[in-house]
């Protein structure tokens, strides 16, 4: 496989066509952002911790039949993705209340829910990327009826696996946001990434953060929570030190 | 029936109880406010135009089988209606785009849509009446998957009916937001009032806005625009001059 021209750059990653048209190469940056690009760092060893965890997540999804556009892990930064067309919508899932959810309805932060509940978001950075509802989703025809219901059953089929696999990490799984988008053929794919940065992610045992939030809310380093994660899932460590 | 104590003070209306424990006797305000109650003035005229206005159409809807809280107007500022128990939802009907919409989906206003958008958000001042969604409606069990049906179709019902009430009066119905409440027996029905201070209405030449948007945006006197709507439904008009 041949990495090609820069197709895109977002602010997390940047993407590289290659020889075969329907494969795409990730680079995941070292770069961190918040509140929608208005915080902004350069963080050494971020990069290849997200590359890690995601690549590592992906693969057990796959082991659970769930499928995604993870194809393999290239080197620290890099990894080889089916190439889809991103369905301009964030799907949040929620287990416990934090974070934009807890100001929303005025629920106090760590209050766990007995359903998660699925919230769909814009994705439209020029938005602030912006809550829609169905009616929403309809009218700008970001998905059909039946694309939404498939959105939602996969992003409970995720939940459920994540759930597992971080309760064995020590980690309470909070929330996270996945992407999804179609392949050539039209098939609904799980895409984009699942990292530290898309998930709020606590110690089990100390609610201690290990997710972007550190960034966030100036809580620490995020290299070392992140290595946190990559370790408890039983990914190689990074000496950070 | 006689006036007893005042059971509730908001934004835009007194409600006192009365001899009768199912009719709550409600008395329109002058005040005027808008975003949140950040902006606030007390204008005369505008508690008679909106009881007058609002009388009106509660009326013209029970004639059309849209059963409301309203039994009858008692006087230039009150109305006798029937007492419920308000389901903390603002219920948004959406024919036009405008305002928070216009916003959230980065589309012009003005932009007609060919289906209603409905629009869900949960009635609190605290929290700034945010939009929520279904899933959230679920989790703090505010109604049902069946109430929420019924809300949604009596929205519907009354979009109908009052686009053509206003579209006889020369008047674009933009937008409103709707309060539904349940009587003793549970039975939903339609309740608050409906209102320029409710609804977004267009000259349907012009594009004159004459409604709330006049105080929000600082455009003219709020009392000539709702004056031009209460005489336009054939109300008896006011001399505010
Ligand atoms: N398999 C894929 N094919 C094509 N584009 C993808 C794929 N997976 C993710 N993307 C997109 O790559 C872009 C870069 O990612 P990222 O840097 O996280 O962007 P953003 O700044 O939008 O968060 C995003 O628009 C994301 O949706
Ligand atoms: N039929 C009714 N029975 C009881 N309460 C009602 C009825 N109709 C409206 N209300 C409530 O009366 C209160 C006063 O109205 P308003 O001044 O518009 O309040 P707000 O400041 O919440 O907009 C509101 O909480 C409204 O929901
Ligand atoms: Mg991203
Ligand atoms: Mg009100």
């Amino acid at each position: 496989m041949e990495k090609g021209t820069l197709l895109y750059e977002g602010k997390a990653k940047q993407i590289y066509s290659t020889n075969d048209e329907e494969v795409v190469w990730v680079q995941y940056k070292n770069s961190a952002t918040a509140f929608n690009g208005e915080k902004k760092a350069d963080i050494d060893g971020k990069g290849v911790l997200n590359n890690k965890i995601s690549s590592l997540l992906f693969s057990k999804l796959a082991e659970k039949g769930i499928e995604s556009h993870f194809i393999k892990q290239l080197s620290d930064h890099e990894q080889l993705v089916k190439r889809v067309d991103i369905i301009p919508l964030e799907v949040v899932v929620r287990n416990v209340i934090a974070g934009s959810l807890s100001k929303r309805l005025g629920i106090e932060e760590g209050t766990e829910m007995t359903k998660p509940i699925i919230e769909f978001y814009y994705k439209n950075d020029d938005l602030g990327d912006p809550l829609i509802t169905d009616d929403h989703i309809n009218y700008l025809e970001i998905a059909t009826d039946e694309e939404r219901s498939v959105l939602r059953e996969m992003a409970l089929q995720v939940n459920e696996v994540l759930q597992g696999i971080f309760k064995e990490a020590g980690v309470i799984l909070v929330d996270f946001k996945l992407e999804f988008g179609k392949d050539r053929s039209g098939k609904i794919l799980l895409g984009d990434e699942i990292s530290p940065d898309t998930c709020r992610l606590w110690d089990a045992d100390t609610r201690q953060k290990l997710d972007k939030d550190v960034f966030r809310r100036d809580l620490g380093s995020l290299t070392e929570v992140y290595s946190i994660i990559l370790e408890r899932l039983g990914g190689n460590s990074l000496c950070t030190k």
